[in-house]
C-alpha cells in the first residue's frame, strides 16, 4: 500500500516558511503504519494542483493534502477538488456550526467569506476542525477493479490545526479502513553519550532483536533518543514482546537514561525536585544563563527554582561566588576549586537544597594547550556534600554550551535520585 | 523556465529528519531568479529515483538532486544517474585529490570505499565539494528541438557541504547558463511592532511601490523581518531604485528598525557596547535567564557582558536585588518601583554602565485581573538614569520570555545610542 503527502502553498516554495508539516506527517503516519513513499510540495495553482492529484492517484492508495483551505484560497483548492473528481460544492450545516461556534468564541462577527468555509465536495465527508474554521474533507474512492479503496484527505496546512486533526480524526479512519499491521514504538532519552559509543554497546542486542523490531537512533547536540518500533498483527504479544525488549535495552545503559516518551531532561529535574519538596540555585559561567532559561521553560518552575547568579566575569565569581583572586589565578576560571566554590556558594546564599554550578571555554577563542575549547567544568552541590567532574566537548560554541547544560542537568537529576 | 528540487532519503520519509534543505535552497534559488516550482521528496530506492527523473525531465529546465552520495549509498544514486543518461562511471582525478585532502586533514587513513566517491558519471562534470569528500554533478544536456539546455545538478543532502556548493557553485554556473533577470533583495529587521500594525503604516508606500518591487512580511515572535525584493534587467538602476525605496521605507518607521540583513538584536546590541567600550549587566526575574542567554550566545560577549541575577524568587529579589519587602507586598513583584530598583542595585553591584531588569507574569499560571499573564515591567538604567515601561504581552509562556526578551534588548539599544 502506498501512502503519498501533498502540501499546497507559495510560501514553502520560496522558502519563507520551512515545511515542518512534511517530516511531521510522515512520522504521525509511518508510526500508524502507512508509510510514506513520496511527499511533493507545490504551489497554491490549480492547474498544479490537478496536476498532482492525478499522479499521486495512479500510485497511491491515500493521499494527504495540506494547505489552500484559508478563508481567501477556500475556493481554489475546493474547486480544484470538485473539477478532479467531477462534482461540486455543497452546503454542510454541521461544519457551519462549528464555524460560528469558532466566532462565537473569538467574539468576531462571520462574513460571507466565513459562511463559504462550511461549503464542502459533495461526495467527500467533512471532518471536524476542533483547532480552527475550515473543515476537512475525506474522500473515499472505490475503484472498480477488485474493489480495493482509494482514499484522499484534504487538512488545513496550519500546523496547530493539521496535526490534532491527523492524530484524532484522519489516523483512526485509515486504521479502520485499511487495518494495517499494529506498530507499537517506545522511546528511551538518553544523555551523555555519543551515538556511536551507544551503537558500540547495543550492536550485540541490536544483532539479536526479533525481525519485527529495530531500533532507531535520533541524535541531538549531548542528547540521543532510542527509539525501539514493533510491527506485528496480535497487539498483545506484540507489546509483551516490546517490553521485554525495552527491559534488556535499559539494563544495558542505565547509567545514561533520563526519561522515556516526549519529555526533556528539565521537565524530568523538575518534577524530581517538585516531587521531593526541594529546591534549586544555578551559578553559570560559560553557559551564560542557558541553565536557568531551560528550567525556567517549565511552567510553574518557580516552585523549586530560586534563581542563578550568571558570572560572566571573573570580577563578578569573586564579588557574587565568593570566589577568591588567589584561586583565579593560581588554578584559573575553569578548574575545579572555582566551580566547587560557585555552587557552595549559591547554594548557601540562595538557601536551596541543590545547586549547580559551570564554568568553561565554549569558544571560539579562549582556549589555551592545557585548556582547550570545550573544556568544562560542573559542579553539583547537595545535602551530602560537593562534587565536580571535568569534561572535555568539541569546538562549536552553541553546542558548548547546550551540552555543558544537558551534563549539568543530568548530573543534578542523579544526585536528587541518590538522595531520595 | 521550470525549477524544481529533488531530496533523496528515507530519513526524511520516516520523520526522522526535518527537510530544512528544501526551503532554504527554494529561498536561495528564488532570490537568484530561479523560482522553484515543485519539490519531490523520495526514498533511497533506485526505482523511485528513476521515476523522478523521468518526470521531472519532462516538466523543468533546471533539476536539482540531494541526498544518496555518502560512501555507502554511492554506488546507488551515481550508477542511477548512470542508468537515467545511458552512461558510465569513470574515476575523476580532480575529484580524487580533494578527497586525499580532506583525510589528510583529518588524519584518517583512505579505504577503497572513499576512493569510488571518485567516481562520477561519464557525461558530468565534476562540482567541488569545499566541505566533504562528496564531489556534486553537474549535467547539461541540449535538448535537440530549438537548442535549449536542460542542467541537471546532484549535490550531497548534508546541508553545511550542499549549502556552500550551492551558493559558491551551482548558483554563479546557473546564472551563465541561462542568465535569468537580476534579482536584488534588502532586508530590515524590525522589533516592537506586529505584522498587522506594520502593514498599515507601510499600505500606502507598498500600493506606490514600482511593479518590480515586492515587499515581503516574514514575522517570527518579538520580530518581524521586512525583505524588499526588486527584479530587473539593469542591475545599476535596480540598485538605485532599492536604496530610493528602502530609504522611504526606513523614514517610516524609524524606530522599530534596529538592524539590517543577517544579524541578530543580540549581535546588534553587543556590537553597540563593544563598539562603545561599555559594559552591561542583567537583573531576571519572569526570563528566567534568556536574556543572558541571548546575550552570551555571541561570541566575545565577555568583553562587554558581566552577568546577570536571576531572581526567580520574592526571597532573591530581596537578598540580591535590594527590593524591599514592603514594596513587594504593597506594589507586587511585576512593577515599576521593583524593576527600577532591581536595574539600579544590578548595575552598581555589577559595575556596569547599563543594566537590564525585567519583570513580568510568562504563565501559564499567575496571572490576576489587574495583572494578566502577560504583563510585564521592563527596566533599563544608564548613565543617564533609569527608566520603566510596561509592557502586555499574549498568553503564550514560550513567546512571552521570547518578546520580553527581544523587547528589553531594544529599549536598551536605544538608549545606547541616546548616549553615543
Amino acid at each position: 500500500m502506498q501512502t503519498e503527502i501533498i502540501n499546497i502553498g507559495d510560501e514553502l516554495l520560496i522558502g519563507q516558511v520551512v515545511n515542518t508539516n512534511a517530516s511531521w506527517m510522515s512520522e504521525q503516519l509511518d508510526l500508524a503504519g502507512f508509510p510514506v513513499h513520496r511527499v511533493t510540495l507545490i504551489r497554491d495553482d490549480p492547474e498544479e494542483i490537478l496536476t498532482i492529484l492525478k499522479e499521486a492517484g495512479q500510485r497511491a492508495e491515500v493521499i494527504l493534502i495540506t494547505g489552500g483551505l484559508g478563508p481567501t484560497k477556500d475556493d481554489l483548492t475546493k474547486e480544484t477538488l470538485c473539477r478532479y473528481f467531477n462534482t461540486k460544492l455543497i452546503f454542510d450545516p454541521v461544519s457551519f456550526q462549528n464555524i460560528e461556534k469558532m466566532f462565537h468564541a473569538r467574539g468576531f462577527a462571520m462574513t460571507e467569506v466565513n459562511r463559504k468555509q462550511a461549503e464542502i465536495p459533495e461526495n467527500c465527508i467533512a471532518i471536524a476542525n476542533a483547532n480552527g474554521t475550515a473543515p476537512g474533507m475525506w474522500f473515499e474512492i472505490t475503484k472498480t477493479r477488485a474493489g480495493t479503496k482509494q482514499i484522499y484527505i484534504s487538512m488545513p496546512g496550519v500546523p496547530f490545526e493539521m496535526k490534532a486533526m491527523l492524530v484524532n480524526e484522519v489516523i483512526p479512519r485509515l486504521k479502520k479502513c485499511f487495518q494495517p499491521v499494529t506498530v507499537l514504538h517506545h522511546t528511551l532519552l538518553t544523555q551523555g553519550i555519543g551515538e556511536s559509543f551507544l551503537s558500540d554497546i547495543l550492536e550485540e542486542w541490536e544483532a539479536h532483536l526479533p525481525e519485527n523490531l529495530h531500533l532507531a537512533y535520533l541524535p541531538q547536540p549531548g542528547i540521543v533518543r532510542l527509539r525501539l518500533t514493533g510491527k506485528g498483527d496480535n497487539e498483545v504479544s506484540l507489546q509483551k514482546l516490546m517490553d521485554e525488549e525495552t527491559d534488556k535495552l535499559k539494563s544495558l545503559i542505565p547509567e545514561y537514561i533520563f526519561g522515556e516518551g516526549d519529555t526533556t531532561l528539565e521537565a524530568v529535574v523538575g518534577n524530581l525536585l517538585r516531587n521531593s519538596g526541594t529546591t534549586l540555585a544555578t551559578a553559570e559561567s560559560c553557559t551564560g544563563g542557558y541553565i536557568a532559561h531551560l528550567i525556567t521553560s517549565i511552567p510553574g518552575s518557580s516552585a523549586y527554582y530560586k534563581g542563578s547568579i550568571v558570572a560572566y566575569s571573573n570580577e563578578i565569581k569573586i564579588k557574587e561566588l565568593g570566589v577568591s583572586e588567589r584561586v583565579l589565578e593560581k588554578e584559573g576560571a575553569v578548574s575545579e576549586a572555582v566551580v566547587i566554590t560557585m555552587a557552595s556558594t549559591v547554594r548557601n546564599g540562595f538557601g536551596t537544597d541543590y545547586s549547580i554550578a559551570v564554568s568553561g571555554i565554549s569558544g571560539p577563542d579562549g582556549g589555551t594547550e592545557e585548556k582547550p575549547v570545550g573544556t568544562v567544568w560542573i559542579a553539583v552541590a547537595g545535602p551530602s556534600g560537593v562534587k565536580a567532574v571535568k569534561y572535555l566537548f568539541g569546538d562549536n560554541r552553541e553546542r558548548n554550551i547546550r551540552r555543558t547544560a544537558l551534563q549539568a542537568l543530568n548530573m543534578l537529576r542523579k544526585t536528587i535520585l541518590e538522595q531520595l
